[in-house]
């Protein structure tokens, strides 16, 4: 029986005492297996995924093991729960919460920092400095702690936001993707109504990027790619203008675009040496450029040209300064940001995806 | 006779309507010529040049040229007037002008923006959108406009901070790199009391980024370089612990000062592709990398890494946020910050050097 | 004829060397006028004006003269034009001038700094230390330099936004005030998406901060008044809830629509002591509040409540930070932002104002 | 026996099971009772304090009882320990708990907040929503939670800073205070070093303001007052200039120091109507004003000033943003910034101090 001291159920959602999840076994290997539903502590919650996102991300996870520690060199991990764009509803509660209540329909963001460093301390959950030490209360969920890949999984309550009753359980998935884009946009000052925007590579983050960077005023909003398909998404999505980068030479466009001078911020969301190039070259003076994505090697970029030009480069971890939740605030109000989506297969082997989806209730969607 | 309309002088100041002054000549060619005496406008004084430091980059112009456009690709340019770090004494007043009085001692800034593009329009002034337009009001003088190896130059208010008495003239002419590496430092966040600093490159921004860190309470400040009596300096000038990279490992002797997790701040004073790479990996998660040189090719990094650790890089070009006048203030109050000069040769030439000092009355020191 | 030397007109939009103009006579006198057409320096254009919209501080001028200086005592300021909300036609270009062309259609806000103070430098131009100081450079149309009462106007080219086609001359006047409430949320930190924000006080800047904010994400936005047709306006702007305090406690209200911990920011529009005191206990700790409405005497308020609750006070002054700009691009882009213009008379005396309109060409819409 | 699982002591710092401590009996009684030594829980330490500073709010403590929930009406709280201003030495360790060493010396500061409201999240854990409710998390030694009147206290590693070998007993309980004067400063802007900077009120926290913008290079720092003998006190700290305002119009004599434009920043540390007023208007338009103390009631002034002069009032609330520990750093650096100790009886009756002195070890310091 589920139920330890100190957490509350509800006779409405009932929660067993064990759940089936999805747990890496050897590289590339995912298992489906019973596990003890795990138990929230102290300012968590027991969410029951009603809907999980996957992500290329989730893929290196399942060939390559939890990245437990960023560069750590951890064993492969088994029995590890991965998934973290997933949205549900809240089964149980822990000791002393009540900042939710069961039965709330919530999506999350990833990181739950110790909140006793000094990133912590000064706002910076997602650069904990206790990252990967769940010991000292640090939580990644589908990296560090057991993700959303299964029928229940615990959160720390600042991971949560409450998802309207408008909105979908299938785009609420995507609000912790958006809340990586805001956070972007947020670190480059946040401060973008009618200030330039190009977004490079339009993968989820950069699309989202798109209609984040609309919403709040930019303009104008140009998005390169090379996937016309995908540049067609980012047209809808608010793009002002596209560029296919291998018709186009985008710094050129993006100058012609900007009265000469460049652009003001530029988010690089496809993290090849190619397009880090294009990112330093067409900022202006005293832009700004946040790097979203990385090359899985050393790049050689013309660094010189940010000295010599007061350009700035924030390289981005995750979801911080609580911009998932605004990020829902904006998806709340501005039905255009939220993508169509096509649940085609993507790139998970079939096989595992089908078994997953009818294990966890048909729950899954896939992504663009 | 010097004395246009509205233009205001004293007597006790006569200046004269001719002036000697160097100029660039062919390549590696530096004239002593007889100039007309420049004549100050709205907002601008006429400055008698009481000292002035050479810095490696005059020599960069006496070379190549002026680079009235970065990365502009201007022909050599002959007639112009170099030198960026001086001081002087207030001779003549522009109309309208009254900050300032005759006969005040002044050290200079470089930067005077054009006051109407969009980054002036922020503050960032040495992001001047109109760079290299004198035609805009934009001035970068010893680099787009005439500079200071001449008896009299023209300064914008903006670009002086007051000497106080207990200040030499020779260390006045540092104000202007002490007031760079306080805009990195500003640029940085500025609130470095009680934070780790490593310095990399112990030149002249180097050596004044540790004094500066070490007056605002930053500790530890590290210094690393490969000239062990330049190091010497920088312990004088305050670093806790130099670090030879010729004889240890930066990258983990910073680890190992700072409980394993790296610096909070580093500024990269150095230029080069080792250095670079080794300020991504001394840099704590979450932690901020200032780029105050740069190298002069495309360098080969781990940008991944900024990504991986939520790293922010600044390319800080000149000395803004009126860091200049800030640095003044500190270097008021803090004898210890002021280098003791060695009035070694530098790399000048010698005989231009000497023809120089007796130019223009000996009042030319050399640095470090 | 018009057209010194270095000033470039065009064919298309001649421009006569005299025009109309309404200036101050004695108080409350507004008398029609020919005047010299003023011609464009360094930096500035003529704008011919084709829109104006009339502010309660209008009327506070044509009553109690020009306040070139804010409480400096001058007396009253005949053969002033006031006017500060004007839309128009690029006529005319300074010299040197190339950001704006001949026939451009543009909106205008009111102050360009001297460009040499402290606070112009940190980009603070509506808080420029040579306010009211023409000589310096500094102008605010409509304050301290001749406004848009008038055919045509001088204007500093940092003072100009261009108006979309798709933005009527009516609506374009109202971007200087959108300008003034965008300025408010920007010192309040900007990021107000999924935040709470209150404004109190339905007045032309209230009715625009609902807008913006809405515009911005800000969720719940709270609007408190005491007239019915106003607070309906703010209903059709994007507020969630009004709040007629004639009718409900506004702070209750307020705290038992944000969970019982007060809203994130309010936005004091109204500038009694009573809403001032509202504005204060109905933040929440840690909130913001911006002042942006003032008493005319002193007022006893609750100080105590803003240090035992770490509340931050703004007190702004105009549409700084290039707010205006930032304004205009979100006004362009959200058609709903946009009040639909009733033309009441407004208060200006009726015959003052019929022969203002008929004067210069009809243009003049009233507001709300 | 004292040592509970998890638990870790060392034999060199025994830990008795029972310890003496004052705790609040009925308002204005102080008793000396035997108590549970408290056990430190997740990410907490006990400290043995060694020594204990007596704050002005202490005698208000006593007096009305402990502000559990500010402005939440409790009932007079017995069996409270008072005390936020002491400093110890680390004597046991909570479960996890290695960022500190059993026999570490460390000075404390006030607030650790819930880690999981939204304030706590953005890094303003001095304005925890969850303030005055330990189950949630909070703590405020000393006001919510027992604190240092006693020998030894629980204490959040968050709220730790390490004392350095050369700073005493007596000069590290000190830090808290410094810590509220650079939180101040902090909140300001952070960014003094060449700003004028008044400090109203040569209180504890004034007097650290001053020794505090003085180290950052604030210049010129004025502070103001009643009191020549502390404001003799301020000059040696580092005032360039005191106004006793029972003898000078402060106002005036900050305007005239200031070139006639006034101070950049304000410390008001007096909290009293007249002064508050002396702060708006001897602030400079587009000034800042921090409001560190607070009156008793509604006080009357001339907010119109503020928004007329684009200035800002920052009520503060402790000691947040680390300012605690950057503050330590500084006086570690500087003795200059350390107060000599006039232990003179202050104003707690006699009988209590003596007794409280002897009771815990005769550690107890009095303030100037």
């Amino acid at each position: 029986m589920y139920g330890p001291a100190g957490v509350r159920t509800s006779l409405q959602f009932p929660v067993p005492d064990h759940m089936k999840a999805w747990v890496l076994g050897d590289p590339d290997q995912l298992l489906l297996r019973d596990k003890p539903t795990p138990v929230p502590g102290r300012a968590e919650v027991l969410v029951r995924i009603d809907a999980v996102a996957i992500c290329a991300t989730d893929l290196e996870i399942i060939h390559g093991g939890s990245p437990a520690s960023i560069g750590g060199g951890l064993p492969f991990n088994k029995h590890f729960t991965p998934g973290h764009e997933y949205m549900g509803t809240v089964a149980a509660l822990g000791p002393e919460v009540d900042e939710f209540e069961i039965g709330e329909r919530v999506s999350v963001e990833i990181h739950a920092g110790c909140g006793q460093c000094k990133r912590c301390r000064q706002g910076m959950y997602t650069s904990c400095l206790n990252y990967g030490k769940p010991d000292k209360g640090h939580r990644a969920n589908g990296f560090t702690t057991d993700g959303g890949f299964a029928e229940y999984a615990v959160n720390h309550i600042n991971t949560l936001a409450r998802v309207p009753d408008t909105m979908s359980d299938a785009e609420a998935t995507l609000v912790v993707t958006a809340g990586t884009s805001m956070y972007g946009l947020t670190e480059l000052g946040g401060l973008v109504a009618g200030e330039s925007v190009v977004v490079i590579g339009p993968g989820p983050i950069g699309l989202l990027a798109v209609a984040v960077a609309k919403a709040l005023g930019a303009s104008p909003v140009i998005l390169t790619g090379t996937r016309n398909k995908r540049l067609a998404i980012g047209k809808e999505l608010g793009a002002d203008r596209v560029i296919n980068i291998a018709e186009e030479n985008a710094v050129d466009v993006v100058k012609q675009l900007t009265g000469g001078i460049g652009a003001d911020y530029v988010v690089e969301c496809a993290g090849t040496e190619a397009t880090i190039n294009q990112a330093i070259h067409m900022a202006t003076r005293g832009g700004k450029i946040c790097l979203a994505a990385f090359p899985h090697h050393p790049v050689t970029t013309d660094l010189a040209h940010l000295v010599k030009n007061n350009i700035y480069v924030y390289g981005i971890r995750g979801e911080g300064r609580s911009a998932t939740r605004r990020a829902m605030a904006l998806m709340a109000k501005n039905g255009s940001m939220r993508p169509r989506f096509t649940p085609t297969r993507f790139r998970l082997p079939i096989c595992l995806l089908r078994s997953a989806t009818r294990a966890i209730g048909s729950r899954m969607p896939s992504r663009w």
